[in-house]
């Protein structure tokens, strides 16, 4: 089982690497037949290929990430957070996430689900 | 599938009776071949009888709860939560929780997990 302090650096690395615009990098923080699920509730995509998809959306975005808590427990980890998008010219918008991973024993994540909605976005 | 507003009331009628510290009344909002998992890395407790003997912990006590924020997502809910408890003669304590639920088409509880751990209790 992963320690929490690894399953912790994973997170950190995680938000530094979606605020970066890295999908390239964030993907390799994901176990081959990893599932994602964002937001919860749509279409989950399977294995890094797909993955790595879905991650195109955040290539070259410029963002910030805030940790407002965050719970390392077993082999998962809960966290809610913000993620602020600036998309030029003082226009952005903000999310506010919950998310929930699973980890194998290198600390790779094994599942990402993020539970968010419209209501939790904020355009400026 | 259950509609959010269904899972939105079971998740409330569940604070709502945690806050009573109602067991019995709990215990029927859950499936019967419900999992529950509170906190997340230790003991799974499966089926009713079993979760009824986990919510004994709370039997007769007073407390209050309240919501910071509550996505209601497909057939899952994810919560963050305070829940603050009265021992009486000005001692209590409170728990800032992360919880993820899923449900049936009947909006009942088919599993719950619970993310907090020591450094999310506050003595008082």
């Amino acid at each position: 089982m992963p320690t929490p302090e690894q399953i912790t650096a994973t997170v950190h690395r995680y938000l530094e690497l979606v605020a970066k615009g890295a999908p390239d990098e964030v993907v390799e923080l994901y176990a081959s037949d990893a599932t994602l699920e964002d937001p919860v509730g749509g279409e989950v995509h399977i294995g890094r290929q797909a993955i790595r998809g879905f991650y195109a959306n955040i290539e070259n975005v410029k963002g910030t990430t805030e940790i407002h808590t965050l719970r390392a427990l077993g082999h998962e980890a809960a966290f809610y957070w913000q993620l602020s998008l600036d998309f030029g010219n003082g226009v952005g918008m903000s999310i506010e996430i919950i998310s929930v991973m699973t980890f194998d024993a290198d600390a790779k994540i094994t599942s990402m689900k993020a539970y968010w909605g419209p209501d939790n976005v904020t355009n400026h």
